[in-house]
């Protein structure tokens, strides 16, 4: 059997809307193993959905069911899209979840669901992630080949993400996520990024750049390379986003 | 094996209590599965957890166990019930968590537990989650039958919920919850509604009867029929909550 | 195979964090079990975390991997440990995390990681609890045994923590933890407590003491012992919080 389902939606958990969808799995695959990626996506933010999902899929294993409800288009003609990337799968939603993997990776099938074809009987309008996208998800669980979902398409929805932005010396870097801890990460991957021969400075203030965040006083700013391979603020035991807001003017330039 | 057991608390996530109840669990059934339901009900607010119950477990597939701690009279004289209703098991405090689920079915078997026999050793009086109703849990998953809990009972507590309010015209409804996404939720079903025939102003102002959310433009409220088959006061990707307050004058008229 | 592992870390739910290094477990072992204690503990707050661990780990089976990562030392110097105390493995960075288990278990066996042979390749130097901490936990399931990962220590780090100060005629105690009902958890425990014999002062106002929160009027305040065996104050159907502040001067005197 194929496993985890690993779920990813903005339904938070203050709601009954995660255990239902896994009742819905479990009662299709009663072996089923659920694992929790976030359900605190800001609600209907796909862009956000999009980017913790481009950095968590490949710490999964192969036959991985990713099962993403972030759907501000819940019942309107929407498509729904069932798809295997480098041997893991992910249901959801046509609106861009897809984007940021998809950039990444050159082989993928990507199907649109018949919906009605896969859908509980008397599926409800506005919550698709327990009628529809929990069944299907179920089915692939269960081994039913991509294939029979539906139609195979070239063109899912793809989003357009903030690139760095070119500068005199360098680059304006732009906020993309704001973690728990406050820390502050960027829109430059190491990819992109000359380590070692740059200077980094927020709101006009000369950050140095560190390889640990306990490698300046507490209460101090840094930068460094995050666990995503993203440059990121962040503070020696404090939050980045308190000292410098959510969305400073941030310049990364050659020296 | 029984299961899966569906936990549903007003416990939160802050602190151990419901990792430690799984713990209990998972000590007497190692291949125990466990899901949440939700452990963010407001503190002991067992209305609002009978609701989230009401609508969720018949997703969950025969043999699941619920096991419910909302439990403001924890230590006192009120009994610990352990039932079944088609096929799920329901463990937790008799104090009207079971009301919605009762109001719809028919056939039942309740029993009153006999705490002192199945509670932990040196159980404490605060927390009969961890000391008595996961122990009663697990022993159902391993096949106790239930007439071994204690005697059986007809006269579980029930609450009142609030009724919809016959006005001229129509109803008078009320807002039996708010989602994470500032939805309300009202307190008349789609069996009580002639859908498609009636109005519904809110604080005065008119709402137009929509099917989805993206059916109105962003920003602006609609009334659906939400995925539970209640009357729902909604905003594309805004909040109702936000736009009207938790408890706005809601008129539902026949045209 | 052992089990469960039992998440404890202070990474919230809003990020991938949790989520990805429970694939890492899974990429590793598919069947494993995996359980959240908390991941709510405040940001780099070791004492925290030492608490809500050493209040819970005996409600788990023998063979429970404990994956403790609340860890502001990340990627400095700091020791990795891997302990079995009791029969339960522990996993986690070596500042403190284990004080409150240790000083209650004389037996007890911890080794040092050797890093490096553990890390995933390419480890970021920020997030350890994916890139190392969740590779040996899934070692330990695996049945690797203990002294494989790296020497024997008997140095483990250990935190201070507040103790009952002795006043006259009895002790001033102080707030260890507020949980999410509002109670306030002291540091006096009931193997220090003449129970039965003693009165409790709050702000100068005397609280009575109680073996249920529901033995006083709602909305007042008493004193009971808690289901850790801690000394706690809190209100029938309220907050102890609320009422009195999270650290008020508190007063336990003999009668």
């Amino acid at each position: 059997m194929k496993g985890p389902v690993v779920l990813l939606t903005d339904f938070g958990l203050r709601d009954h809307y995660v255990g239902v969808m896994k009742g819905v799995i479990l009662s299709r695959v009663p072996e089923a193993v659920l694992v929790d990626l976030t359900h605190e996506i800001p609600p209907q933010n796909v862009r956000a959905a999009a980017y913790e999902l481009a950095v968590s899929w490949s710490y999964f294993p192969e036959g991985s069911v990713f099962l993403c409800v972030v759907d501000p288009g819940v019942g309107t003609a929407r498509r729904a899209l069932a798809a295997v990337i480098e041997g893991r799968f992910f249901v959801g939603p046509d609106n861009g979840l897809l984007t940021l993997v998809l950039r990444r990776h050159g082989a993928f099938e990507i199907r649109a669901v018949e919906a009605e074809r896969f859908s509980l009987p008397g599926a409800s309008t506005t919550f698709h992630g327990r009628d529809l996208f929990a069944p299907v998800a179920a089915e692939i669980l269960r081994g039913r080949p991509l294939r029979d979902f539906g139609p195979r398409i070239e063109d899912p929805v793809l989003l357009p993400f903030p690139e760095p932005e070119p500068v005199p010396g360098g680059w304006r870097a732009r906020v993309l996520r704001v973690d728990r801890f406050g820390n502050l990460i960027l829109n430059l991957s190491v990819r992109e990024l000359p380590f070692g021969s740059f200077r980094v400075e927020v709101e006009g203030r000369r950050v140095p750049l560190a390889r640990t965040y306990a490698e300046v006083p507490e209460g101090e700013p840094l930068a460094l390379i995050g666990s995503d391979g993203f440059l990121e603020i962040a503070v020696n035991r404090g939050s980045a986003a308190e000292l410098f807001g959510e969305d400073p003017e941030i310049l990364v330039l050659k020296e």
